[in-house]
């Protein structure tokens, strides 16, 4: 494979499956409805909308949101490797326009030993007979995805793992999802895994990779095994999903973008999306959560602030790597004061302001607001009381900003 | 440089400096001494306590804290290169028994040209002889560092960027500091930056990285970077820093540590480190925050609980990197019954509680908890509602469990 070329980002989400089954209240079939939805806005390129085997709820979900979607999205369900199984997900993905088929088998020797406790052959006939029992069921047009759940894991037996992906191929699989079940090790050793299968994988199959995010790495892993050949990712709004979650969908489709990819995501709607997301599972968003925490476009330190400040209107920002409008936030990036910031965060405030101040009026003010943040706790200072300061210090000053 | 050696990883804390100064409210100086100590039982090598030529608290802690380190920790404080404010500094640093001088200067060619607008002889100037003024200041055996801001941005610039830190070095520094000052790209294309400048950094020299978490993938940037030659990582409690923060200590430390890698940090102070930092910063903790989140132990769907339950009491677990204990919590890992749930999840509930149920009886409570979940918005259901149900279906059943 040539991975050198020019490849489309291939962003599947599986926020309405894996993000689903771990909700403390997984969500009504409503509620899956206005997911799916936003999904669609954001123009994702395929959505895993459940898993219909596993109870009466998701196989009406499935039902109904198969029949919703459009058919420029692929829409997938889950479903462990038996044949009932596989039959019963059909019944509820065959409504969709554009379906996919989604069998999970594990494939790394301890989950084998420990979970499975078969033998590797039978792993092997087991994929065999479920990926193609699956093909004669959906017939030749449908695509059809295998995962081999705990392939991050399978590092002391990856020509096993790799033949059990080669395995789905040869039952008719189209697409091999690759995941990092548990994170375990580092993003580093799992690319070098993916680029393993990736140079066995014959022409026309697409890999994929679909992360956990138990070590805090999970973003780096999708968007370093997109490098290793892998142009499927499979990702999470608000990276829900089991346990520390999935793969992040906003950071990997931006950290791709930066890159130069094509990854077909409308950013601006990446905001309102996560919003909406932290409202319907009551998971708050972290002040500091990258692109969507509230406090991520504050500067507060004086280096920082001086920087910003000298680049403000320019395309790259010395402190930001995109702007809060890229990702259809309101917030401006702000530069607030205390006693760790300098003279140059009041220029900067008052300018905002549309007011501009001689040299001596900064520095008076400046002194005074720092002696007042470090006596009262190193408090934050807003441009409301340093307009109120500057009216007792000028008391002739336009004191329009009040 | 032999990289394939093993190496100590050096873990250099930054979140008395990095982490305070983006705090809305930075701590009071009884503040960092709670900080201080909680880093100290964490057996961190160094601790970077402040940016004393800023203001006075700063400027108080610094002396304060230097005073209070023992001789094992290596005691840094941050300083901007020019001569007053080193020499500022180290009155406030020269208290430490084992000092390090820190100085920082831009070295990417964006923020030479647009905030510094200085030419790039005079930077490498103002490199040589901010640090060879420290370096007679402070005399020939105290550690200096220097860190050259924008450093990750500094791609187009890379060969000016080395030549930058080996001027720092010859005019004195032992440890020079490669830091993602903003996080604009991917993992690697940083890491082959360090790969580059490390083939060029003379023995003896100590090559650190300071990542920062923009797109959400700062933890792997560091891990990787130890992998590319670098041996110290500047990392913060809880992850705090400006913006989206700095490299995660607990997350890195975890990594490297499942890598084999020798990393000194007691995994156990983790959790109520990382607790006591969100009351003092008033920053809550994620629910599905990796390591330290209050839901990452749980599990929900069927085929994770299964896999959960057939490796409970083994060293490695089916969907876990460690165990709560290793990083110092109480709670165990969880198996919650919501209609994505398993018939074993009723099972594993019950034997938790020390009673073993005939399968029949089992699967009688499942289809109950699964219909009343369902029914009742998804909801979850605890042993306590299962067992009463359970004397409801078999009146004679040991109650001794209610």
């Amino acid at each position: 494979m040539n991975t050198t070329q020019k490849r489309k980002v291939y962003v599947q989400d599986v926020t309405l499956r894996d993000g689903n089954q771990a909700l403390k209240k997984p969500w009504t079939i409503r509620e899956k409805e206005v997911v799916f939805d936003l999904l669609v806005d954001l123009n994702v390129d395929g959505i895993e909308i459940g898993f219909p085997s596993s109870n009466q709820t998701e196989f009406d979900a499935t039902k109904l949101l198969a029949a919703r979607a459009p058919k420029s999205i692929s829409i997938a369900a889950l479903t462990r490797a038996n044949r009932n199984e596989i039959q019963t997900t059909w019944e509820a993905l065959q409504h969709a326009a554009n379906p996919r088929m989604h069998i999970v088998f594990p494939v790394s020797a301890f989950a084998i030993e420990n979970v499975l406790k078969i033998s590797y052959e039978q792993v092997l006939e087991k994929i065999y007979d479920s990926v193609s029992y699956a093909r004669t069921l959906v017939g030749k047009d449908i695509q059809i995805q295998f995962s081999g759940e705990h392939f991050g894991d399978a590092m002391e037996n990856l020509d096993f793992a790799t033949k059990a992906f080669l395995t789905s191929i040869e039952a008719g699989a189209n697409i091999i999802n690759l995941p990092n079940t548990v994170e375990r090790y580092r993003p580093m050793l799992f690319v070098d895994m993916v680029k393993h299968v990736v140079s066995r994988t014959p022409e026309g199959i697409r890999v994929s990779v679909h992360a956990h995010n138990d070590l805090g790495m999970a973003t780096a892993t999708t968007v370093e095994s997109f490098y290793a050949g892998a142009s499927q990712i499979e990702v999470a709004l608000n990276g829900l999903g089991e346990r520390a979650g999935n793969t992040n969908l906003y950071e990997t489709a931006i950290a791709l973008h930066q890159c130069g990819e094509d990854v077909g995501i409308r950013f601006h709607r990446i905001y309102p999306t996560a919003k909406r997301i932290s409202e319907l599972t009551n998971i708050p968003i972290g002040e500091k959560t990258p692109v969507i925490g509230e406090d991520i476009f504050s500067h507060r330190s004086g280096i920082h602030q001086d920087g910003v400040a000298k680049t403000v209107g320019k395309k790259k920002g010395a402190y930001r790597t995109f702007t809060p409008e890229f990702v259809g936030r309101n917030d401006e990036e702000t530069i607030s004061f205390t006693n760790q910031s300098g003279a140059r965060a009041i220029r900067f405030l008052f300018e905002k302001e549309g007011i501009s101040m001689r040299e001596e009026e900064i520095q008076e003010l400046f002194h005074k607001a720092k002696e007042v943040s470090s006596r009262e706790g190193n408090r934050e200072i807003g441009i409301e009381e340093l307009s109120l300061w500057r009216k007792e210090i000028q008391p002739t000053a336009d004191s329009g900003v009040l």
